[in-house]
């Protein structure tokens, strides 16, 4: 007998009766019922219910990412649940323009009734932080303390679990080194595109220098060029990556970024093409949540103006540097500035090429 | 003593140990738990929520409109809040993106459970549309039977009390009945604007029997004018009008129609000013709700294509259907038919005209 | 000497003089200049310039696919360009709201020098809806006449060209049908799908009759079931999917069909990870049309009502119809209605699995 | 004879022969043509055509403030054509979302031909930016340079002139100083404002006392408080109001200021509802500037990275920083923080109440 076959109400599916009765609002428990704060209430809800919907992907992600050698049958099913968090960031920040129809004057009516709480309390959002890699260094603190401060032990146990266990970013940071191309049956494909490069700018320059530019704006151009090929030369040595990373400036390792830079360039051979569309969603992510931090700190300015928020925080001010700071994915925005035109790629050796695209064996 | 100042945690204000329990997927009860399932639960619970609010404010505005002199300085809050509503539709017309990232072959995976539960079920939509004024009569039936079936005993007697207790658009209606200005001292606005019609297209006619048009194109465009004319001392006329009620082409009475001509194109008056912003929201509404209902309808499409939905229906055609037929404030879009260009339109009397704006006797 | 290297400033490289200089008001020339028309005349030149862009677009996605077999290395560059198309279509949807700022009485100001001028005399539209596939056929008649005769004979002659040299929906027909894995070293995809059905069928009866709904819920879940049965039967066959091709209820050869069924449900096997995100996004050009459409009836509805459009028409039907009827993949929209669980999926031969991925053959 | 009645085809009165030619690829003319030019230029292009549409509102907007006296009825059409800036900026931000659809790789294909063309480069934003009322001094310098230095002598002697003119800020500023309700027969508004902001800290304090909160939390409200009413008194103190604005921490004068208070305080009184509207469409205005700067950013560091722009800047870090500098209407935001809730406002004496509302003198 399968239990399938029983029968389901919408209501009682959804448990609309618990789910309705949560709207506990505090003016009309302590004092005068302020007709603005269930929209408080359900907007915040409404947030916790999609973050916990992110936290329901990222964990499914994480999962068929850790195996060791990642199915390359999952890598669709990433792509699509990474699309759909982003999908969700979407719809967060479109949410701001619905909290901005609460005037501050409305807001006070019940403002003080909500001491201390604030949106720095919530738990799932810093999951969600934590578990695509945003680490305790990284966080700007908050009066000088830990931002786990204001949860439970059992909270913050949990935080520190995802810690430890290895986020979204060190998960793609393994895959992207295990990449196997980078070094294939004679083509070393770092030598050969330190060697495009050069042989671009040096095309530049002589191009420059022909040109009929006047002497002014061929120095100008030249000089331009010279600390794009400076740029280059800096980015591409190993040892100097291994200092940004020891300094704090990078967080990638060579080989991963390095990885990622052949990814971007020849994204079009068929086995690349999903990597490429997964590294382009992780840079969405990074800036969706930057964009919906600052609207955030915006939404709070116009609330407040320059006093400081609920949680005893000076909340535009705070947000907005989380906006600039709490950047997960950086480094694979960094890559850009490391591309060459396709008029300048070295071609792959045909054997390469033919192993990257699909081979039907049956035939 | 005053409990304003106990203190309160985020974690505890929204009820979160509770609201993020409620996710239960019937999939993982009585089957193997399926991925997507989390989606379709807080997609529809978000939902929910939304509708409380907008319920909250429609329950509101209809409070504010009820008195028996809607009082002046209540209009403002009026308009804010039905602007609000607007914005709470224009976030759940971009929500349904969000169910789109949801394939229709993972929906599968869970798509049997759920017999017979079906969004045809909720109780809160339906509370909207009556509240707002879409009436028994109005709605498409469904397998021939009245939407209540699904409800239970209690649910049904509180959308019947809504139906008899008077929608917003009643209120609406009645409110501008109540307008004042339509005959003031000797200015008889209907008179003065039929005249303005007859004097805007004898012109016309004038106009274009002088141009330089072809004469199949001067036919063409006098015929054009004359149903024009056809058409303006048809709707102008108080017996058509009632006619028109009586045949269910249209809702709004005489008066109320009237009023609502006044005030599209007098709008710059001050007095004016909100009452026009109020009537444009309320078209907004009624566009908001036919978009949602048409992007839900192409979203089933997608989902089961032409198949029988979760509750027996043939869900893309019922919603694509709704869409164009549960339209409330249809009257007021039909306004836009009766104006005439502001250089036809008759001087307000200059006693009326200082009537309408501010006066500040104090100086 | 290279050009490259000459310098150009954005106001030129712009050709912004020009631009700006385009909108020319007839307000102004032939009248009093009505405020809103310079309103007008961008909104729809912004039109134009994205449809120009969604016209570059296709065309290259067209040339891709044009060859005879279409190279597997240009799929994601078509993939990308078909979801640049989408994110413009997103944009021309919210666009529908700058307009919505302009009042029905603010229109009446410049709206009698537009005769007949009217956006179903889009040129580039009507190539739009042409190239991806919308036939002379499918489309409403316009007062019984074709919706040609509003164009040059030169714009009439591109028109037919492009009906004549094969649509997207053609070629993506045409590359569906030579999909390779139908049949495959004795495994015939068709029949074990047919067979996974039945057999999920007769599971599904006996899980009803064994279930513990009440005798007249299990009838009708059975009778649903029933029809289910009927429906693949009907649908799966051949003749009879070619009957319904002939009667126009089809358009997608059966071949092309089962292809499409086998991508949406093995979309995992990496071979198969671009072609359904191909599908997915010819599905969602569909949908943003028609949502296109019907948001610009509903704008129509509201500048001017039930009367006639500047073209003579009745807008708002027009469009509303429109909106419905001229759907052009709606058959990729109805393989959802095809498709199984996964629970009940067959397994893919091991051979022809492996067939299916990436074969790193250099090792 | 009425020129009226010509006729037009919609291709003609668009110019579309014209529009549709002035697309340029420089990388076509100059070297190979590169497929997304076509994007970036139009882009660009509907930029500037939305910018022009923003000058023409902002320009009859400026036109109707600059009056001796505004006309009350003129203040409807000024909201709703700041309302469509607003509704035109929001639509300039989703249109980053179709930039990003082109990668940096594509971007590299002809960068290097549009040297040193840039953004910065365009004199519409900036004289939108100017009549908004940013002052040269505001500006973040750029290179230590002005930043008209990239215009015609024409172009700069055209924002010369609108600095000169009195910007949208300058015009609000001295209508708010005309506010005619700050001294009343009697009524002073500020001291009966100060008295209950007096009033309600007072109050505060003994509740807080009384409370059950523990010592420490007691001793942390105070301290709050107590910060609080040195913040009021400081800001609502003329001479130290003036002194932030001669160090250039605050721009409008105390008296405008006061006056945005008192809107803000009794909005619902009809005489304010439309100032009140009007000045939150200034803050939305800022808003959307700034959203629209820093998606901007974002998107410049995604195309490039942390190289140097088009234009020779290093075009994230540039325009990240003017997001949040180049606000004009930051002191309407910080209004905010003067609010107190409306249960500890002064009532107003009933002679101006009446006064502030409509008063149908005919009857």
């Amino acid at each position: 007998m399968s239990e399938k076959y029983t029968t389901i109400h919408y209501h009682n599916y959804l448990e609309l009766d618990a789910l309705l009765s949560l709207q506990k609002e505090r003016s009309k428990a302590l004092g005068e019922a302020a007709h603005d704060e269930t929209l408080f209430i359900i907007m915040h809800q409404v947030c916790e219910l999609w973050f916990k919907q992110i936290l329901t992907e990222l964990d499914s992600v994480i999962l068929l990412f850790r195996e060791e050698r990642v199915r390359e049958d999952n890598m669709h099913t990433v792509l699509l649940r990474l699309r759909r968090i982003n999908s969700i960031i979407d719809l967060l920040i479109e949410q701001v323009k619905v909290m901005e129809t609460m005037t501050p004057l409305d807001f006070l009516d019940f403002r003080d009734y909500l001491f201390p709480a604030s949106g720095f309390q919530s738990w799932q959002f810093r999951m969600i932080e934590t578990t695509l890699g945003l680490r305790e260094e990284d966080r700007l603190t908050y009066h000088g303390k830990s931002y786990k401060i204001v949860f439970t032990e059992e909270q913050k146990a949990h935080l520190t679990d995802i810690e430890r266990s290895g986020s979204l970013f060190d998960l793609v940071a393994r895959w992207l080194e295990r990449t196997p191309f980078l070094r294939f049956r004679g083509f070393d494909f770092l030598s050969a595109y330190k060697e495009a490069v050069e042989r671009m700018i040096a095309r530049d320059q002589q191009h420059i220098r022909d040109s009929e530019l006047s002497p002014k704006m061929k120095e100008m151009r030249l000089r331009v060029l010279g600390d794009t090929t400076t740029y280059f030369r800096h980015v591409l040595d190993r040892e100097e990556h291994e200092r940004m990373v020891a300094a704090g400036e990078a967080r990638l390792s060579y080989d991963a970024t390095i990885a990622a830079l052949l990814i971007n360039l020849y994204r079009d051979q068929p086995i690349l093409n999903i990597p490429f569309q997964l590294l382009t969603e992780l840079m969405v992510i990074d800036e969706g949540l930057t964009t919906w931090r600052y609207r955030h700190a915006q939404m709070v300015m116009r609330m407040i103006g320059n006093k400081i928020g609920t949680g005893g925080s000076s909340g535009h001010d705070y947000l907005a540097r989380t906006a600039e700071q709490h950047k997960i994915f950086r480094d694979l925005h960094n890559i850009s500035s490391l591309l060459i035109p396709r008029s300048a790629l070295p071609d792959l050796p045909e054997e390469l090429a033919r192993g990257l695209g699909f081979h039907f064996r049956g035939k």
